[in-house]
Formats: C-alpha cells, structure tokens, sequence
C-alpha cells in the first residue's frame, strides 16, 4: 500500500469496477457477469462450504486467500477455478463437485462469484442477540436437585452433526436419554463446571444449554450471538461455577459473554487485530477455539488469524470490565488443549507445523515446538509417562506421524517443550482429527478419518501408553458401509471408549462401545436416530478436561 | 439489521446504487453525481476539516453521523448541507463558508460527497510505518550529557500550529532555543520520564522526538504511524524511563507501541471495538488521549466512541505480551488528567456531560460525576483545597460554569467524586477550553477562545484557588488584532505563567509571559517566527504531570 498523506487511494478503481459490473453486467473487462439473484445465491453457498477456511473477506487461513486480486495474480479464470471445487486439492480443499455436494451450475456460479469483490458481511449488535434469545425453562423454575436416578455424571452428549441435534446417551446403559434440536451443524459440546449444564454451539452461531437435571434432559435456553462460530466453554474458577459462558465466533470476529444458565447476551468484545507477524490489520481474526483455566477465572482464547492466544480474565464483566493479556503467538491457531498440571496450554498454529505453549500462570508465551505437517490435537492427549514425565501428544493431518512434547519443565527440565517421541500410524497419508487417552487406561487411540485409503479411515489404532507400540487395530464392522470411524471419547471411569461410525445422514449407523481393558467390541449403540454421530462428550471428563 | 442466517442482505442495494452512480453519473435517483477527480479531491477535504468531528466513515462522534442513510433520513439534501457548511451550527460545527476557510465551490463539491457512501480508508501496516520511520541521530551518537549549559527542565515546547513546527524556547531567559520542523498540525507535545525527550505528534500520525540535549535541542527521529492522530505518551514507571512511547491513533483506529529513543514502531493494537452501552460495533473507535501511570507500567487510553478506557500494561511488550483492561465508562471520551494523588484519572464524555473516574490502582471505573454541558478539562486543574481537600476542575466548552469535583475518598469521603464548587466565567456563553493551576501559585487561570465575543476569546480569567473568586480578567494588549488567547502553562517553579496569543499564520504574535504573583505582563516572546502558537508545555510540568 502506499503510505500519503493524500488519501487518494481511499476508493480503489478495483472495486469501482466490480461493483459496477454486478450490476451492468458488462462483458469485456473485469469479472464475469453476476447477477444479483446469483450474488445472493452465491454468498449462501460461499458462506456455508467455503468461509470456514478462506474466510467471509477471503483473507485466507486454512485455505489460501480468494480475493479477485490473489485470483488474478495467480491467473485463475473461471476455469480453472470450476475445476479447484470440483476435484479439491491434496492440500486439504473438498472434492466439492466429485463428492456430489455441488453441481456443476453451483460450480460455476462460485467461480464466477469469487472474481468480485466479497459482498461486506452484516455485523450483529447486542439488540439482535436478544432478539434470537430463548429461555424455556427460567433458572428459578429448574430442579433443585436431578429428577432422575441416572448417573448423569456419566452422561455422553453426542452430536448428530448433519441432522442437526445432539443425542444424550446415559454411558452407564448406553440408553438414549433424549434428542436435543439444537440446529445446524454442532461444532462442539462443554459442561459446565458442576457438570450439570451441557453447552452447544453451531455453525450457525446459534448456543444451547441443556440443563442434565430435568427429569428428561433437554435445552432450557438458546441464544445465537453469531453468524458463524467454532467455539464455547464455561467459567470453571472457585466461585464462577456455571456463572458465564463464552462464545468464540468466526464472524463477525468476537467473543461474546453470555450467562451461564440463561445464556443472556452480557458483552461482546471485538477480536479483529493485526497479524501478530506482519503487523497488517485483519478484521477477520477469528475466535478458533477456547479453554477454561481450572485456577484462575481466565478463558483462553486462539485468535486464529493474529496468532494471538489471549487470556480473557471474566472476573470483572459484572462491572463492566473485561482484562485481556494478548500473547503473540504463531498462525493460524486451531485447537488444542491443557497439560496435565493444567498450567500450560498448547494450541495447534496449523499452517505453521507447530505447536504452542502457553503458561497461563505467568501469563506468557512457553515456547514454540515444531510438530509435523498440520498438526491436528483435537484437545490433544496426556501421558504420565514413567520416562519423560507428564507429556501432550498430537497428531496431524498432513502426515502419520504423531508427535508427543514434554511439558513438565520442573521435574523433568531435559524433556521440557521437546518431541520427546515420535511414531507412527501405519499405512500411508495423514488424516488423523483425534487422539484420545484416560488416566485409567493403558492405551492412547487415533481415528483417521481424513485419509483417503477406505480402510485406514474405518479403523480406529489402539497404541500402547508407555511403548508407543501398536497394540491393535480396531475395525468398524463390515455391515456398516460407506463410514468412517471418527473420535474417540472414555467413560467416567476410563472403562470404555466409545467410537462414532460417521456416514452420511441419509441412512442411520451406530456408536461402537469398547472394552479399554480387552479392547472387545462390548455393545453396539444404535437406532434410527443415530445419523452422522461424530464428536462425543462425556460429562465428567469434559468438565475436569481429562484427556 | 435482520438477523438471519441466510446472508442475503450481505450486499444492498443502497451501496450498489451509489457505488454506480460514482462513474456512470446518473441524474434521477439515488445521490447527485460526482466525478472520480471530484471523490478524490472531496475525500481530501473531508478528511482535513470534517474527520475529526465525524470520523473517517461518518459515523459520527463529536458531530453528527453523516451517512447517507442518516442525510436521507433528515431530509438534507445538497442545499440543506451547503448551508450547514458555510454557517456552521450554534452545537460547534465551524462556518467554514464564512470564515473563509472553504469556497463555495467546495462547499458544494462536499455537500454532494456526503450523499455518497464513504470510501474505505486505507490500512496501515508495520511495513508501511518503517517506510516513514527515520532516525537523524541514532541513540549511541547522542551525547550522555547536555551540551548546553541552558536549565533544560524549565523549557518550553511551543505548539506553532499552522506553519507545523515546534519552538523550544528556555523557561528562564525566554529565549527561542530552536525551531523543529515537525509537519502537519502538532496537537500536543509530552516529555519523557527523564524530561530529556520531547515527543510531538501532529495530526497527521507524525510523530517526532526532540532531544534536548543537543548542543541546539532537535528532532533526532521520526516516525508516521497513522494517517491521522491526536495523542501520544511515554513510559514513566520505574525501570521504563524514556524507553516507550505510545501514539493513539484515529485513522486506522488503534495504537502503536514504538521505541522511546528511536520511534522504531514495534506493536499494532487495534482499537475498534463496540459501543460499552448499545454493544453495536463500531470499527472506527478511536484513541482520543493517553495519559501514562507514574506508579503502574500502564498507559491510560480513552478510546473514543466506544466509551471505554484501556489501561494498557507495556511491561511484557518485548515479549510479545500487551495486557489491556478495558474498562466500560461513558461516550464520547475526550480529554482529561490525573487527581492531585495519580492514582485516580478523570476524563470528559463529552457528548454525555460526564466525568468518568477511573481507579487505575483498582482498574475499574471509580465513579460518574455530572457536570455541565461539554466538558473539555484538557489535563484539569488540581487544588489541594482548606475545605475539600483535594479537588480536580475542569471547564466546559458549552457554558460559563467551572465544575470541580472532590477526589480524596478516603480522606474526605463527603466530597467525593461530587461538584463540590461551581462557579463561573464572567460574560455570556462558554467557549473555555483550558485552566490551569500549579502548587505554587495561588491561582487558577481559564482561557475561552471558543467564545464569539471578541472580547472574552481574548481574555484570561484568574481565580482565586481557594476562594473560587474573580481576582483578574487578563486581556491580550490591542496591538494585536484578530486574536485569541489560549493555554495558559506555568513555568517549572510556578512564578510565571505564559499564555498564546493565537492568530492567523500570516502574521506574528506573541507568547506573552505573567508574573505568577503580581499578574502583571512581564515580558512579550516575540519574533517572526511566532506564528498561530497553542499549546505549550514545559519540560518538568509535563513530565511529572503538574497541573
């Protein structure tokens, strides 16, 4: 950019331009013709299979930036742009048109649409928030006590991500407590701090509490303080126990404090900021994921554009003060979670093949760890390891390696912030979403449900906690066709694992209970409601974040 | 707004329309046309005589919104904004037509530009502000002693506003001592901890440090870090003493962290962020006046049109740490200083006729006073009083009243954080913008520029500190013609107190120079080069934040 004081470039002949021809749909110069039904058509679609990765302003992330400029630079005309959505890329872009998703009109009316300038998305004031906000149940109408005799501790929520619930299965009869409709695409589930609350955020920004005492447990309050968000988690501190909840949204960029039982909207705070690298302004620095501090009444937030992780202090927020120490990290932040001390916080920077560690007690920046190729942690898995210590291991998606870091700098400073083991799934490619792990088992786990081979991707890989051998591989029944098996979650007591069998929501699958001891299929869950189950919470070990 | 998920309101039609009618210049509906050399030479305009009221995108602020959508709402079509323009208002918005300042053909050229959407305004990058950053004299070749033998501590930096330069003129002699070239309508001058340091910043995001203990005291570096700006401070905690500054930036809306001795630019933080009332966001929040703790590693920012003060901790910044508490307070902040105690600082809303009170040992917002309509303290006037014990006043641009407020709470807890004293300028209407006080004096002095009384905008009234009385009205002698008097500022041991005669740039003036005791004029600073002087500050008073 040129930097006078003459703000002549304030309106850039570019935009001129593509304004006009949405309009006058003129042939020659400039981007294609588009309509104005087909900006609309467009938009939709871009913003439903596109913006999570190359974002609404098509700044890029995940994906590379798409705005008309870096299109023209790289000399990408209709063409070639109609053949990137439909083949993908090995990069990790969908085969859109292959998988059938979309067809070759809706193809070519994104490849056009991306040659304009991005439409500028609508904001969402606290005023609209309150106008989605739902209570069903008042806080003071709720039980006192739970109404059933269920060990709701040991709850599992499940997400039926394209059908657009999220199933309670009670984890100690594996029997359907009740579908909640909690709306398009769940991205994830928490519990609240007394584990009596379960959480869910959409992609469409739409929030849910569903209350685990009622009599049949269902959702006692909904408010949508986004159009798009990835992110929730709960206040855990001594004496903030189910007070707040926050959400982290992709669009627009903030986060938003809301009540922990009524989900009233209490105060957003804007995350756009500069690129913590280049110092250039990125309006859209999304909230990628969150984490509740068990010691002190901080969330920590992954600013995913910034690379900033930032520690958002709520003690205060009832006084209408919100402290946040913004902590330059590494891009693009995606997720991760804590050690096992609860200290340190390590948080995949994806784009980057690192992992980063932050100390939320001194409220600094750890240290920087080079993983593999798109590292992928989920919340990542902890090992008390009789030679190295507590360690954190995460897989990747780029690659089948997965990497396992020491983080116990004190008692075993040798092994501190080092890959201290390295090893691998077998067969080729990456595609690994999640490793999981329980202080009550000897095994660590890894789904691959992003690898290509049909095989690899309806197996789930049981390794050895302490060898890093491969113990077993775990099949999904042949009589389940055209699924893949994807994340891993145990039991209260780290007895059972439970796997989901993810097909499409056409045709119902099932949950796959294991044995953690003999490694047996012991009970498969299943019912015409089991449609696209993928991740699976349960209550105890979301609440205490033991993973 | 319409909250929905389907985005497809994302582009309107409004946009659309004038975007269009930019080029094609359609005559019948939507905005009266207006070439692209015309957009460009209004954007201009706009940006040196209307932003600062309106803000880049019009959103309004201390004037008005000036969207089109808020025009058309009024009904104010070319005509209607013409007149606005040349008379001016009785709310303060300037007679630009009558002063002279803008011809009618601008005027209208302007008039017509308002019904057009805002053309987006540039970014600006840590790249983009090394490009600007120049060091004439790198620390190691500054000398480690003055080179003069001249009582630096009780210089002057005079502001010559129109001709964009600072004069150092020696406290004690009266003598001029440089004339540092420093662009572009300096807004303030602040002094390092030590009081080595000079640091202008214009208000065109120049920011420029003097050293004065050059042999002849001069810029030995600069740096542009905003398009547009009005504030700047240093770090004066223990252990940080000439090591930061910190410049406030309107245009893009944030703050940069740069190098004390060098202006080297090291830290981005964007300050666009939400209204603390509605919660709507508001992209163009922007840093209206920074004071710096002398007890705390931490800069107070007002940011404007969110209401908020950020108390920003600079003590991690070379690691990449920026903590900020964000404080909600009240619209819109504007000016303001610190209690006798500094641990208490009282700024104006000034669109909400408030003094916002904030512990910033506590961190919170202390209190919300009322006073009188747009208050505009500058830094204030703080009095240790008999009665009230410590008390802090400000004036007011749109009335005669003086308010001062108790700021002991623990010492005289009776008196705390209410008007204490009211009393008044003599004369009709407002108009003050500074007073000014000092330990040693018994004084406090009020200017009132921004009265249309050819006599009182002359006049410097002095009150007794203690009994709130008329002692002296103090008029700039009549050889000087189209005059105002403004900015009073005591000298290091409060015995004088100097006051600018402020006039046009195409003739000298005078700083004309008080006996703090007798209030006789003891000497006329004159010269060529004494040109539209405003503001001035004295080396210890700005360094220890006397006032």
């Amino acid at each position: 950019m040129k930097v006078s004081r003459s703000l002549t470039t304030f309106l850039s002949a570019a935009t001129v331009a593509s304004f006009l021809t949405v309009a006058v749909t003129a042939a020659n110069a400039g981007p294609p013709p588009l309509t104005k039904e087909e900006m609309k058509k467009a938009s939709q679609i871009f913003f439903d299979r596109c913006a999570g990765c190359h974002g609404m302003l098509r700044k890029g992330a995940t994906g590379p930036a798409l705005t008309p400029e870096a299109l023209k630079k790289k000399g990408y005309n209709t063409e070639v742009l109609e053949a990137f959505i439909y083949n993908g890329t090995p990069g990790g872009m969908p085969d859109w048109g292959k998988q059938g998703v979309l067809s070759k009109s809706e193809i070519n009316l994104l490849a056009r649409f991306l040659q304009h300038e991005p439409p500028s998305p609508p904001e969402m004031s606290l005023a609209d928030m309150k106008r989605s906000w739902k209570v069903f149940i008042p806080p003071e109408k709720r039980p006192k006590r739970p109404q059933h005799n269920l060990n709701w501790k040991n709850f599992f929520g499940v997400i039926l991500r394209d059908v657009g619930k999220v199933a309670i299965v009670d984890g100690d009869t594996k029997k359907l407590v009740n579908i909640v409709d909690t709306g398009f695409a769940v991205h994830i589930l928490r519990s609240s701090a007394s584990g009596r609350y379960m959480y869910s955020i959409g992609r469409d920004g739409k929030a849910t509490v569903i209350d685990l005492w009622l009599k049949k447990p269902d959702k006692v309050a909904e408010v949508k303080t986004c159009y798009d968000a990835r992110s929730i988690d709960t206040s855990k501190y001594h004496g903030y126990e189910d007070k707040y909840a926050v959400i982290g949204c992709y669009w627009p960029p903030s986060f938003v404090v809301v009540d922990g039982e009524t989900l009233e909207p209490k105060k957003i705070v804007s995350t756009s900021s500069y690129y913590y690298d280049t110092q250039e302004f990125v309006r859209e620095a999304r909230v990628a994921s969150i984490v509740s501090s068990h010691y002190d009444p901080i969330w920590v937030l992954n600013i995913k554009e910034a690379g900033q992780v930032w520690l958002v202090d709520y003690s205060k927020v009832d006084k209408g003060t919100v402290k946040i120490d913004m902590i330059d990290a590494e891009r693009y932040l995606h997720d991760g979670g804590w050690d096992l001390s609860k200290r340190y916080f390590l948080v995949a920077a994806n784009m980057r093949n690192t992992i980063v560690v932050i100390d939320t007690k001194d409220k600094e920046l750890e240290a920087l760890i080079k993983v593999g190729t798109k590292p992928h942690p989920g919340r990542g898995a902890n090992i008390d390891h009789p030679k190295y210590g507590p360690i954190w291991c995460t897989g990747h998606i780029g690659e089948k390696r997965v990497a396992c870091i020491g983080t116990d700098p004190e008692g075993h400073p040798e092994y501190a912030w080092k890959v201290v083991k390295w090893f691998n799934l077998p067969g080729e490619g990456g595609g690994n979403l999640f490793i999981k792990t329980h202080p009550n088992s000897k095994y660590l786990l890894a789904d691959r449900p992003l690898n290509p081979d049909p095989e690899l991707k309806r197996s789930i890989f049981v390794f050895d906690k302490v060898t890093f051998k491969l113990v077993k591989t775990l099949k999904i029944p042949s009589k389940y066709k055209n699924v893949r098996a994807v994340h891993e979650e145990f039991n209260e007591d780290g007895s059972e694992f439970w796997i989901s069998v993810w097909g499409k929501k056409d045709y119902p699958t099932a949950i796959l209970v294991y044995d953690a001891k003999t490694l047996k299929l012991k009970k498969e869950i299943t019912g015409d409601w089991v449609r696209t189950p993928t991740g699976k919470f349960n209550v105890t070990n979301t609440m205490k974040d033991i993973y």
